[in-house]
């Protein structure tokens, strides 16, 4: 009977990712050690959450008088307005002239499917996408999936071992003319002023359109203004742009999916007509996004004493993140470690480059059950005071261990 | 400068719906009433909220254990778990033998537009999709959207005032060969048996691919069983198929889009691989679906005393319907309004017909500031106490009236 499946040509999928975290599980070893986690940990090993979250969390779900209806469309407004403003800053000219704009969505995800649906069909000139990051994205599959040829290009300089502007500016001088550019989470990457000059000429020269990723203000350098200073840069010399906007990482609500499809437009006509299209889209999508994680926000993000609670929280997690740095750097000094270390501290954010070669990634992984992905790129927030020496004493073997077998 | 927008060519677009609700909120009238929201309303004018949902939300918002962690990309497993017994009975032998399964979604849209996905590539000889509902359903464009050609049928009879089981027939012995059909919430259709076995038949002969819409089991006829009954009829035969179950009215969560794209195969291993690929595509949709809506449900579907809380908080709703249906129905005998009004107590659920023409219809929007749909299928619980009267006597002059103009 089975063999008249509706369903009988449908084979298993492929798994697109979480290789790393399953193998991790089937390990018996008691020390075991996952370092790829994608959210910020805190130093007894939990999802970090912004206590002022679960503060107003409770005092909605207190709250009886709130409304539980679909939101709009779009999503909600108040929510869309505080984000903005969170983006671009609260008196940014592109605010005042209503030029800037966004839908709610479902999450980071939900926003790139959103700007990839538009993309298709309002520029359906433009085949192909390139990602450009300091990391492996994981909105690839998204373009790919409604029919972009997708490009992707990871900036992070693996010999020099920093993001590499050099690399940023020789991608975008190849990429084809009137592509759709994705530029990832590119904090580290300090463009000189002539280089700027340059980029800006030859996106304009190329058509190119660009599609920032902004997934967790606040969370790299710990300073709001500094984290989304590329995207305030190009709005102001009037480029027109797609960004998507995470808030679920930032507020440490990962569960809920909080995000913004932004769009910088030239004039208020021209957003509101891409807005509208949006609005088709997304109700095709998921009618209403969810409500919950934006409720929170908007709660904390207007709300003065709140605001400077829950920025105090991030400059608090941003320090210990740099804290870890500085203890993994000196521990491998007091070790010895052959190599120079710098780069740990050289990158902001939770995630960053160790700068080991595969061979040394292996050996961590196979001899020492601890668990990181192949460009060696870990969540440093994974480390903390009970696990720090295991880690940095097997790099330690790891960095000696290969020296020693390519020496022989 | 702004004629060299990258977006000069997006026009602004049409929008999907709302032009009803966008009337009524511009009418300055102060008695104006609209009958058309889509949710459950109480008696002083608010979205029903199920009480036992509050409980949990604020003992959820209390528990510091609590971990928001991203879910896994199938979402959340007890709560797919929890809401698949809800649908097929905990001792359902399909989910004995492990050939139903799920995938969390961002409620009933994102159900079908998961599906829509997963058909447009592994049915791709299915160009057409027809769907059979008694209303107007949303779900329309989502298929639309990614390619297939949409029919509508509305098996609500409107001069025999019921809906039609004869026309869904003759609409299933029409539609083409292979096509996808989509069946809505069509409760109150009674097929006998005889017709039962002929649409099975139907439908097996002609390789249809059946998409089933639950969008609020339990709020038809406040029987939990009784509004799932047809899906356990075709899975107890053997059918496969797709079902959109939504969560979200029945427990009141409107603003969180809490659903499950249901899955029926023939076996554990069809289903496995149909999971499989509905994953990737939801990995590219929204990636980790939102936690709060089904986090909640999930609390009360797993604990005995608070599921029959639940269950008597949709009785009292239901019961609290059938009331208001049985007051107008008397009323407009009380007045002597010309015709039958039993069709409106014969109807199950919140929304139903009231049975007038375009001309009537037309009549309480225009003079009476009552605004319903063209079709007069309302929400009935938008009347209460405090506007029945107004609303019967109004129905009762838009009889008269359009009889008198008819007559002269």
């Amino acid at each position: 009977m089975s063999s008249l499946s509706l369903f009988k040509d449908v084979p298993f999928a492929e798994k697109l990712e979480g290789s790393l975290l399953k193998a991790y599980k089937q390990d018996d070893y008691p020390k075991k050690l996952f370092l790829a986690y994608r959210v910020c940990m805190t130093d007894d090993g939990h999802p970090w959450v912004s206590l002022v979250v679960q503060k107003i969390r409770l005092q909605i779900a207190q709250d009886p008088s709130l409304n539980y209806e679909y939101l709009p469309m779009m999503g909600m407004k108040s929510f869309i307005q505080a984000s903005l403003e969170l983006l671009f800053g609260k008196h940014s000219q592109a605010i005042v002239e209503n030029r800037v704009g966004g839908v709610h969505t479902v999450g980071d995800s939900g926003a790139f499917q959103l700007g990839a649906q538009f993309l298709r069909i309002w520029r359906g000139d433009a085949q192909t996408v390139c990602i450009i990051s300091a990391q492996k994205e994981l909105y690839g599959p998204v373009f790919q999936a409604i029919g972009f040829t997708v490009y992707e290009y990871c900036i992070w300089n693996p010999k020099k071992l920093f993001t590499d502007p050099d690399i940023f500016l020789e991608v975008v001088e190849h990429i084809p003319v009137g592509c759709v550019l994705v530029i990832g989470n590119i904090v580290d990457c300090r463009l000189t002023q002539s280089q700027w000059i340059k980029l800006m000429s030859i996106i304009k020269s190329k058509q190119i359109f660009l599609f920032f990723d902004i997934p967790c203000q606040g969370l790299s350098t710990g300073d709001l203004e500094e984290d989304s200073r590329i995207l305030k840069h190009f709005v102001s010399v009037g480029f027109e742009f797609f960004c998507s906007q995470s808030l679920s990482k930032n507020f440490g609500i990962y569960d809920e999916g909080v995000g913004v499809l932004v769009v910088a437009a030239l004039s208020n006509r021209h957003l509101l007509c891409v807005l509208s299209q949006l609005m088709n889209y997304a109700q095709a999508l998921w009618l209403n996004p969810p409500a919950t994680g934006a409720r929170i926000i908007t709660s904390i993000l207007c709300n003065h004493a709140l605001l400077v609670e829950w920025k105090k929280s991030l400059e608090g997690i941003v320090e210990n993140i740099m804290l870890i740095k500085e203890k993994v750097k000196e521990k491998l000094r007091l070790l010895g470690t052959p190599g120079s270390w710098d780069h740990i501290t050289e990158q902001s954010g939770s995630h960053g480059y160790l700068g080991l070669n595969y061979q040394q990634v292996e050996y961590l992984v196979k001899k020492k059950h601890i668990y990181i992905p192949k460009n060696s790129r870990i969540n440093f927030t994974c480390i903390n005071t009970s696990n720090i020496s295991y880690i940095t004493q097997s790099i330690h073997e790891a960095v000696i261990f290969t020296r020693d077998s390519q020496a022989s």
